[in-house]
């Protein structure tokens, strides 16, 4: 099941590399079911703060109706940073399911640790590491192409 | 101007609290000028993360056409989450003054202290308890009506 859903992420995160975007997808599960998938938009909306995660949990509440996600889960392919962690800790999710750890920006286990804070607003089960390799992959392959894209804009 | 700036995020509150939200109010200003206010509208949209300050962020990202508020401040009348310390940084503000400390939720220095942390992406100069009773009383004071409207509800 896990591995099911973080498919479906990557599949979004996809779609972002696609448009020139980091490649990073999210999907909100509830009761076994997709309600809602996103990626990054962060260049075609020039806006830094539009992370798959703050778009799929908007998306998820306008589909619930609803400002609480308890009893949801978020599925990303790459370690939240400490916006999206707020985010997370704000709709009340149940469960955090990543991937692919983000040594410079995570904010689970790699540099701030928000959800082990003793503040019950952060009290989120969360499970590192799902898919890491097939996470990480994209995003190498992304940041690889887009060097050698560098390259050849340089050498012309 | 710190105070005048702030005074103009603290008039962004009342507007909250008029509309039955949690009176928090924020600016950005830029060469001396304020370019985005926001109030929070987490109750009106039914979305836990439409903060006032994600919502100036925004406003002031798309006056400005870039993703990136490099030269600008945030004033925002209660000491940031960790959702907004995150799009804080992400924004590339220069500088945050706050009023009120938040003690339950307020990652700046409360709680967490993300703009402590050795990370560079969290390179901000801060500044707190800038008109801090003012900001402090207009949330007490909508906190206390809250309580005296649902007592005189249950009283009925």
């Amino acid at each position: 099941m896990k591995n099911e859903f973080m498919t479906a992420a990557l599949y979004e995160a996809e779609k972002a590399a696609e448009c020139g975007e980091v490649p990073v997808g999210a999907v909100v599960v509830k009761n076994g079911e997709v309600i809602a998938a996103a990626h990054n938009t962060c260049e075609v909306q020039c806006n830094s703060l539009r992370h798959a995660e703050v778009i799929v949990i908007d998306r998820a509440m306008s589909y619930l109706k609803t400002p609480r996600l308890d009893g949801c889960d978020l599925y990303v392919t790459l370690e939240p940073c400490a916006m999206c962690c707020g985010a997370i800790s704000h709709a009340r999710l149940s469960r955090l399911y990543f991937g692919a750890y983000d040594k410079e920006r995570g904010c689970v286990v790699s540099n701030l640790h928000c959800f082990d804070a003793p503040s019950p607003l952060f009290n989120i089960e969360y499970y590192c590491g799902i898919m890491e390799d097939e996470c990480s992959a994209l995003l190498s392959d992304f940041f690889k192409r887009l060097r050698s894209d560098k390259f050849s804009t340089f050498s012309k």
